[in-house]
């Protein structure tokens, strides 16, 4: 990247860790390197900050990369594959070779030279209307789908300990219809059908475990345990 | 959100409108609203501050939500679908009715009974030596993946008709404890937190449809309904 303020080379470093990414690369920054208001925004980051080199221009600092991934957010009139960060991040981890992604100063972009290196752009699909991603923005989004190409993103349960065996799910559906009969839930006979299966399918869809369905069995028990005793 | 800071709320506003998100409810902010410290670090997003509304509890904010989702970095020990910002993205747009992402203040993060008020977590997956995401850093990449429009989950549910308004999930919650306590369920002291934060979880986690908090509701007055009459 080719930036300008060390503050934002700090808040670009801390993104990049988020995610995994420890690779950056400076051309010829501003106001030198190291640069000492890069510390405070990192945030912590400041191992990327350690391992950070800078270059005297965008070709030096690409030099051993295969895959070089421009970003810029009006591509303009160039014919190359414009990625989404998502494609990009696919692109990237297709190898062999190093790859790269090049961001440009903090308002002005990329340089037409600078994309004529690149082989491929990048994108963010953004508000038409509103497009402001600052550059750490930026860095967060690739480096977030870098990072999600790593790990399948799909969702999953915590602490949970998985399905309760179907035996404890019927039985609790037992205790619960054997209670409302003795209560006359079932009352309206044309409709006792009906609402058995509704109940059935409300006890059996959040696949609630064994701690769940103890949890639930001991609520039903609570809940008529007075009436019980009483003898009604 | 739960915010402390203006210029924090104003960078989520920036973040938010970068994916065409407008609908912006803060949580008793600490300095009030509106605080002219947003205006600066929107960066031109004054359209989403300007229609931004402040709620004393995070419950009166999302009482209009069906799906709602809490953002966590690290979810504890509660039983609920944890989400990738991916499949958050997918959950928030299967609809119906509204849904909302919640995001804790900037350090604390959210309390757990915000966490219980939620039908699912959301976790980014970062770093494990490195996770520092700022707030809104967090609301980028949800607006992000939100707007990236995701394809259609693979399972859907069959004949649903979508999940309760927080509000019949809470009162039917509100109900089933106020039996229990009735009934000396929450006898050991020591366990009643844990116990009452099992209870709203189960009965949260399902993403019951108004026609299943219905039917649940109809089943708690039928287990407690005799007792009552009798006096007990």
């Amino acid at each position: 990247m080719r930036p300008q303020l060390g503050e934002n080379i700090g808040a670009a470093a801390r993104a990049m860790l988020n995610f995994g990414l420890t690779d950056l690369r400076l051309v010829s920054p501003r106001d030198g390197w190291p640069n000492p208001d890069a510390g405070p925004s990192a945030s912590g980051a400041d191992s990327v900050l350690d391992g950070a080199r800078a270059y005297a221009c965008t070709a030096d600092a690409v030099a051993d990369c295969s895959a070089i991934i421009a970003t810029a957010q009006r591509p303009r009139a160039l014919t190359k594959l414009v990625h989404t960060p998502r494609s990009a991040a696919a692109a990237l981890r297709a190898g062999p070779g190093r790859a790269a992604v090049l961001f440009g100063p903090e308002r002005a972009g990329l340089l037409t030279d600078e994309l004529a290196l690149a082989t491929a752009i990048l994108s963010v699909p953004s508000n038409p209307d509103f497009g402001s991603l600052n550059l750490a923005q930026a860095v967060l989004l690739v480096a977030y789908e870098w990072a999600a190409g790593v790990a399948p993103p799909d969702a999953r349960l915590n602490a949970y300990d998985g399905p309760a065996a179907q035996p404890s799910v019927a039985g609790l559906i037992d205790h619960v219809e054997a209670e409302l009969e003795r209560a006359g839930y079932f009352r309206v006979t044309s409709r006792e059908r009906a609402t058995r299966r509704t109940l059935r399918n409300l006890l059996t869809r959040p696949a609630f475990s064994e701690k769940e369905v103890r949890t639930l069995r001991g609520v039903v028990a609570a809940l008529t345990g007075e009436r019980r005793r009483s003898g009604l």
